[in-house]
């Protein structure tokens, strides 16, 4: 290449209507051609004075491009000889001594990565009706909370800005055991609570500190989608056990398996809603003693109960300390704070701590001690008590919507506490083409069936979060949904539905337990 | 137990100066002696008027536990009957039917587990002079951040505060590709750019997709302790790779057994700090499209520069698509920000997003949302610019120190870029135990040995962070420090020092390579 046709080889490459500064441009192709070996090692390059010259710009602007590539290797410039592309290429290992790659074009994901992926559970919408697990965010008192940033802020304490330890903020882990001990008869000083930043990690701390790669967790099936994706991701392997009115349904066969992990929401079973029976607790709590197993209580959203007694955790109950208690911010305040925390037993609390921040080098520090101040000055509490009421308004607007449209033929269960009701179909029908059907017409009703572990156990049903979404708008939205179950279930008229409940609900009691088996639901 | 020793019994156990109110603690003490078994199945309870007038209480207090009681199950009343305790003891399961746990009282952590908080790196000090890696937070512009977030509390929109999803808030990955184009010529589109919560995320979620348990991962050597923490914490098992001045150093053994991961920190070593040279990076890049292997760059700090060029990426080197490109506002901004980023081929754009909403439910939408504005309206620009020069001169200062008290004796490594430098200790001086002694003198001065695979190919030095450490404090701190150095190296001079530079360093030259073989450091 003479240095006309450089000049040309660049010009035709130069975007003049490009944002990006023509030295830049000039920088970058040579440097690609370098990187294609266009121009080979050894090559000459024209002096900048000449190559200016052919571009027709000032010598500054191929300067600049020149001093970049001998900065960074690409060019040498030889003493009173001139400037040559240097030889970068990395020939000391020739490409052909590399083996060939074992799958050269096979798929790009993990066998792991391809079933996380595969098996997704998050839904790409989190807002509106009806979807689970959601607050109303819309809610949330912000101009306390402004403040008290802003004090924090004035403070300018170093230790809340860089990166956090020691299990979290020493004041935030104060006010959550303090609530714990009284909202949830949860047995814990501060320092067995460990903040995190919500559930998913609270999971993935405890596994691969307490797990190792194949050892199994029993979980409830149905369950959140999430506990099997944390656990197949830690190499946990996941076991279904069914659940029925009092929580999980263990056969001997099961008892036989020691598992590692047993991981349950016994406050309000997520999805289905159910209490776990005191009988099945204390069951749990004496075999996780006996084989050293780890109970995993997820209580999730167990601050809004509607008519009934707030209930104790089953991290009170236990005398051996086998139950790890997870808690989060995102039901009672709102989801993107991202604040959860996880009670341990005092042998593991250092533990748990430096693996926080080993894994994830700590959670926030700076709102941990905003959100310390909102629960210490009364406001997480008050918030609480404002959101129940609310809630239970909302609640009783989707009963209505629910009864009026079909009467007593479809039950609404799990309704007695936290922010969703599952509302149960006929079996064999679709609840994912129903599911489907709704989001094409502006509502989330995720399909119950999608919880359950697999197709023998499904059960067909939707999830119908009301928390965030207006009373004015539950019944609108509630009558495009029925119309759509209506067309699905084949049920053609409107407000008295005739088909009776289908016998199979009649072997699962959910809201019919006697006091002596269970706690209250 | 009669009604009137059942009295007895409770007034011993109740704690009248406790906080707890009397009725709770009625509760607790029959439901504990229940579970404990000390109520038998069938025990007739007294009377509630009973019991309060055996107390000297209300009736109303003893009403509360046992109606608490009955709602949980503990008790039954049966008409007309009186109240019994329930029979609620697991019995259908006898405990004699359990297997003996296999490990009765052995370690409770996972040999994972056990591992990671034996290997555990992060200090529990973050924060002081000379801790590395850590900005001066002090200098964060906190009323322009106040200012923005409190305009998007008054907007308050629903899908910043709820579960994020879809890899992030659209305007921070737009604004984040925008300053990576520019600043780190990273070859990127918004699409490409996840948000997560750090470099520790970053890594998890790239190998949980991309690798299976077992798979290699090549490290440098010494190497970031969070780096080989991750990887281990998924399974991935990490191969050492010693470093020299132009970074990885293969071998031809190496070559010939593909790892399926490459991390490497190639602009500013961590925590050596050479930068990676051109024909070593295009080696790897090479290597990595033949045998189909992920290069992970972490290119943690490489915004401050002093004195010296901005580097390219080595992504934006790459016409293969595998370089994954890792990124933090921890050293820019603040660690406890808490919000990183990764850049990956578009081909894994979608599959990266899904994985965090599904292994973390996204991050901080509203956090996000914040950032954003702070980047589009120049602060992020403008405050790292403000903070380069100030760190620049606390380096200077440094140096200074370093000179004053050892002249030419003792090399000071890696301080052309970021937030730390390395001062190398003569052969076979104990960095442990000078670093243990400074803490005692309250300095941080972490060991370089510890950031090395092992003994055998481990050397002596101090990582000294200068960036949160102003310069009148930089003085004192060092000649404190330096006192130690000298006791423990047998160094009795004071200012100028008369050892030799140890002949071992002369074949490391680490800051006289020739342009051609390198790029700037």
């Amino acid at each position: 290449m003479k240095d006309a046709s450089f000049a040309e080889f660049l010009l035709i490459r130069i975007d003049r209507s490009a944002d990006q500064p023509m030295n830049r441009q000039i920088y970058l192709i040579i440097r690609d051609a370098i990187l294609a070996r266009l121009l080979p090692v050894g090559f000459r390059m024209p002096s900048t004075r000449e190559l200016a010259k052919g571009l027709g710009m000032s010598r500054n602007t191929v300067t600049y491009g020149y001093d970049q590539l001998m900065a960074e290797g690409y060019l040498e410039s030889r003493t009173g000889a001139g400037t040559y592309v240097a030889d970068t290429v990395p020939d000391q290992f020739s490409q052909r001594q590399f083996p060939k790659a074992a799958a050269p074009d096979g798929p790009e994901l993990s066998a792991r990565g391809a079933k996380l992926i595969a098996q997704a559970g998050a839904s790409d919408l989190q807002w509106g009706a009806f979807m689970p697990g959601v607050p109303d965010v819309t809610q949330f008192p912000h101009r306390v909370w402004s403040r008290l940033q802003n004090k924090h802020w004035r403070r300018s304490r170093a230790e809340l800005l860089t990166y956090g330890g020691a299990g979290g903020h020493a004041p935030l882990r104060e006010a959550i055991a303090e609530h714990l001990r009284i909202a949830r008869s949860v047995n814990c000083r501060a320092e067995q609570v460990i903040i995190t930043t919500g559930t998913h990690q609270s999971l993935d701390v405890v596994v691969k500190l307490l797990g190792e790669v194949g050892d199994s967790a029993w979980i409830e099936d149905p369950c959140y989608w999430g506990t099997r994706s944390v656990l197949e991701s830690t190499s946990i392997k996941p076991v279904a056990i069914p659940v029925d009115d009092e929580g999980l349904a263990l056969q001997r066969a099961d008892l036989r398996r020691p598992p590692r992990f047993i991981c349950v929401t016994p406050s309000h079973q997520y999805p289905l809603g159910m209490v776990m029976s005191l009988s099945r607790r204390r069951l749990l709590l004496e075999y996780a003693a006996t084989q050293k197993a780890w109970i995993i209580e997820d209580d999730y959203d167990s601050e809004f109960r509607y008519g009934s007694r707030p209930l104790a955790s089953l991290q009170g109950m236990d005398r051996h300390d086998r139950v790890l208690y997870m808690g989060t911010f995102s039901k009672t305040l709102f989801p993107g704070l991202r604040v959860g925390f996880i009670v341990v037993p005092e042998s593991l609390a250092a533990a748990v701590s430096t693996a926080v921040s080993e894994l994830y080098r700590g959670s926030q520090g700076f709102l941990q001690a905003v959100l310390a101040d909102f629960m210490n000055e009364g406001h997480f509490a008050s918030h609480v008590r404002r959101m129940s009421i609310l809630y239970a308004e909302r609640l009783q607007a989707l009963r209505s919507a629910i009864e009026g449209h079909f009467g007593d033929s479809m039950a609404a269960i799990g309704d007695e506490a936290g922010l969703h009701l599952v509302l149960r179909l006929p079996p064999g029908s679709n609840d994912v083409a129903i599911s489907r059907a709704a989001r094409a017409a502006g509502i989330i009703a995720r399909p119950l069936s999608g919880y359950y572990a697999g197709p023998d156990t499904a059960r067909s049903g939707l999830l119908l979060g009301y928390a965030c979404v207006p009373v004015e708008q539950i019944r609108s939205a509630f009558d495009t949904l029925a119309a759509i179950i209506r067309e699905h279930c084949g049920m053609p008229f409107i407000g008295s539905c005739s088909i009776p409940v289908p016998p199979a609900y009649g072997t699962l009691p959910l809201r019919s337990a006697s006091p002596r088996s269970r706690a209250p639901s």
